[in-house]
């Protein structure tokens, strides 16, 4: 073959180094060593500190035996320590496995049975579960507490060993180890299945240097932007927020537990430009009294759910924020699709703006592809916005597969793509919008019945706070759907009128059937947990 | 070695894809296809129709028999062809090659046998030392002519191929050749040495993509920024920003040839939000008539200068213009650094200020290295502000290396850094300092003498416009400096005068012994031609 740039030009130390998100961090301290990197109450750390920080835990972990390769386990809320391990544990080679504070006892002792727990971090707010997990669990971490002073709940420390006693004694100046190439495993995330035991996906550096810097592009981020810690940083590594607001040069506001007055205090004193969260977040901040937001400025929000209702569009702009809807799973890094705002949905009422911009929407700019494919011919659907597939995505933010897992990694990869497991259409413009979760969908005499499209039409009653809407065993039809509905504080309805509220907007079939009013399980992200509704409706003579 | 990580991870088809700037474009064109792409006079084209014109342009190309490895030249204005061209080469697999139109019949010819092209495009203004290197090159290439109605000019086509109706006759729906891998070539930029041969430096397609995104990060661009191209973009591919704007889903506007008029205009109806430039260009609009700013708003501009003079830096911020000063090499893709500007600056004197913001900074945030390098012990030289070295950088925006020149080659990488052969201090902040090229050193009685430093002097003489300093052979001392100077419109000066200017600021045997009034020669992107200086120097006795 004829080409003659393939001789002599090769790769050296030169001209190659391999991307991690560790070089924001030094970029930081290096050029701006005195700007605000962290704020926790009291604590305010600086850029070359956070540095510094992250430094001497991976010296620390370093001296204890933590080798390339090696899992370093954290339970730990949106504390500083959890920015420094992002940090601070690659910096050793090893990959950090940060575990959901709201998983029970076995579920913990799995997870770091599976992962090879050399190291476990873990703050005293988390004692029960964990105390009780490392009773269980096969592997023997060493255990490093997190006594945060902004912490004054119940909860004990484990053991000897004390987080910041641990970085005074450590080494400031520690030279990180380099990947030995990009593709090296920098994450661990278990994602909380609801059938079989969680699977762990492995995050690389790559992944995680793109999809940091794909945040700032998709977001249209300024430098030096203030994010406050409303999403949990054990879910998807903080969607690598902790790796983006070092590439932005920006300061993160550390926050325990999300409260409406926290959050706005928060937003007034430090100046906060931006925050990310599951719905019922923004949904919280829309129904805090107006007082509370006194002094706000004007944020920039961004969510990620499946259908965001109308309300909670509207009621985001009422409040004066801006809102971007992304989309995602554990498998992207988080969130990997982003609904792309037009200006021509500006000149749109707030209905049919919220239709737009509440949709799935199109890739990352830094994700190479995401569409949908027909799930009996494999090929792409029409782009009809009739059309059900299963949403694909491929490219540099998609994980290298699930730890221990060839079978389950291989399913995930069939055909080149990854298989998320929701369906969708895809829209005349290209937007993908989800219509179900695969195992969501309610089959009705051979009908296919969208439990989402049902319950957004639900979420336009005024008095409907939440609602989940699954399949219960009929007689005559195989599934029939049944709506459960948790009401706004002072909310009223009866089952009749959300059935004949539905009539007014769906056809006879995909009406629910019965209505049953509760409070909603939800898990540690807020999501509505179907399955336990499912259970529920499989076992609805024994409870009702 | 104990690591789970290391099995059943691999890459796929799902979860790699080589790093390529052509996603930006079918991003653009995915998402925002209605959206204005390149203005051109009369012409405006769409994102979509963008992608039309590189994909038909790629059609072409591949029909006539053009390869992965093959070399396309371009010698063109800033028209849409250019920006076509930057994607449509590499969509084939092939090298783009733009060429400096003001480059001499012999220089076009030796760059077309050395980089083996087999296509030329080239725009009619160009014809004379076009048609010229075309007799005398060995290769045989076939010729594309741009015919710009934009254009009204002198100038001849070359041969029977029109560029438009190329277009006309190719594939809008062409299907581009993903690389091989990242690490292909996309382009291939020679530099203008002032001795021997040019080299021709390659540019692959993952440092393509990281510095386009590197410009956006650097510059803190907002998205749908309008970009006036103002920097040639034969010149290192128009620093990346061909590839920059359409990552930033942004406007091109194109402009032929700079002239204060047609640049405000530009900037007024096309709404323009940033361009780039040597200072010969920012020294142009600050001295232009204020009445041909009427209407324009606040402008970011980028340059490049080894010491922008105090009175450019105020005299942009005069004219409401936003200043950032980036420095690089061809070798970099352009600038791979940034004179990153800190808050706490803003509170001094334009004196004080500029001497901080006229540096050449830090490394771009994905740029992995920089750092001044002692020329005997190869260590970095302490941050005195005092100690001189030479500039150098590592990391994935520097070339692959000179093409068919593997001596050169390993000389540039020596040590696993690429040596700039600018002379520099590192200043207590880290922040590098140019104080010479290596060949503009003057030395005089054993003493150093910075040829810069010199110049930074006469630079704040209100009557200099331009100055240049190089060394004159000296009996006693070996060498003396000599200044060459060009008078502001209207400023006056005389030899004694200046010397005497200098006195009060440098040590004695730093102060010219002799200044020359003159037009200062000039390279085709502004620079200050310091090799025929010396020329005229060395032969002074002839010349005076």
């Amino acid at each position: 073959m004829n080409d003659l740039y393939r001789i002599g030009l090769e790769a050296n130390a030169a001209n190659y180094a391999p991307l991690t998100p560790l070089v924001f961090l030094d970029w930081c301290a290096d050029v701006y060593p005195e700007r605000l990197a962290i704020v926790h109450g009291e604590r305010r750390f600086s850029w070359a500190q956070a540095r510094e920080r992250s430094r001497r835990l991976a010296s620390a972990l370093a001296a204890r035996g933590v080798r390339r390769g090696h899992t370093v386990s954290v339970v730990a809320a949106n504390t500083p320590e959890m920015i420094d391990a992002h940090f601070g544990v690659p910096m050793t080679g090893a990959v950090l496995n940060t575990i959901n504070t709201r998983l029970d006892a076995a579920t913990i002792a799995f997870t770091m049975d599976h992962a090879e727990t050399k190291v476990l971090i873990t703050d005293r707010e988390f004692f029960p579960a964990v105390s009780g997990a490392l009773r269980q669990c096969e592997v023997n971490p060493l255990v490093i507490n997190i006594d945060d002073p902004e912490y004054d709940g119940p909860g004990e420390l484990i053991g000897e060993l004390g987080y910041e006693s641990l970085l005074v004694g450590a080494d400031p100046g520690y030279q990180r180890i380099e990947p030995t190439d990009e593709w090296q495993a920098i994450s661990l995330n278990y994602t909380s299945g609801t059938t079989g035991n969680p699977k762990g996906v492995v995050y690389h550096h790559r992944g995680a240097h793109l999809n940091a810097i794909g945040n700032i592009l998709t977001w249209n981020m300024p430098r030096h932007s203030v994010y406050l810690w409303t999403l949990p940083m054990f879910h998807c590594n903080g969607w690598c927020f902790p790796w983006t607001i070092a590439a932005n040069v920006g300061t993160h506001v550390c926050l325990r537990r999300v409260d409406a007055t926290a959050v706005f205090r928060l937003m007034r004193e430090e100046h906060v430009t931006h925050f990310c969260g599951a719905p019922v977040v923004h949904n919280m901040l829309i129904q805090a009294p107006a007082e509370l937001r006194a002094g706000v400025g004007r944020v920039s929000a961004m969510v990620a759910a499946a259908a965001p209702p109308v309300a909670m569009i509207e009621g985001m702009e009422q409040i004066g924020f801006d809102l971007t809807h992304v989309y995602g799973l554990t498998e992207t890094y988080g969130p990997a699709a982003v609904c792309a705002k037009h200006e021509a949905w500006d000149e749109l009422d707030i209905p049919a703006r919220s239709q737009l911009a509440g949709r799935q929407g199109v890739r990352y700019l830094l994700e190479d592809g995401m569409t949908v494919l027909d799930q009996e011919t494999g090929q792409p659907v029409p782009a009809d916005g009739q059309t059900i597939g299963e949403i694909v995505f491929r490219g540099n933010i998609t994980m290298r597969g699930y730890l221990k897992n060839p079978a389950a990694t291989q399913d995930a990869f069939d055909g080149g793509w990854f298989h998320s497991g929701d369906l969708a259409t895809l829209e005349p413009d290209g937007y993908v919008k989800i219509k179900d979760r695969a195992k969501d969908v309610i089959i009705s005499g051979g009908e296919n019945i969208s439990s989402l499209e049902v319950e957004d039409v639900l979420y336009r009653h005024p008095a409907v706070a939440l609602a989940g809407v699954v399949a219960v065993p009929d007689p005559t039809w195989g599934e029939s759907p049944r709506a459960y509905v948790e009401l706004t504080p002072g909310g009223q309805a009866t089952e009749a009128e959300l059935i004949e509220f539905c009539q007014a907007s769906l056809p006879r079939f995909k009406v629910p059937r019965s209505v049953v009013f509760c409070q909603l399980p939800k898990t540690a992200t807020g999501k509505i947990q179907k399955n336990i509704l499912r259970d529920w409706a499989r076992s609805a003579d024994a409870i009702e």
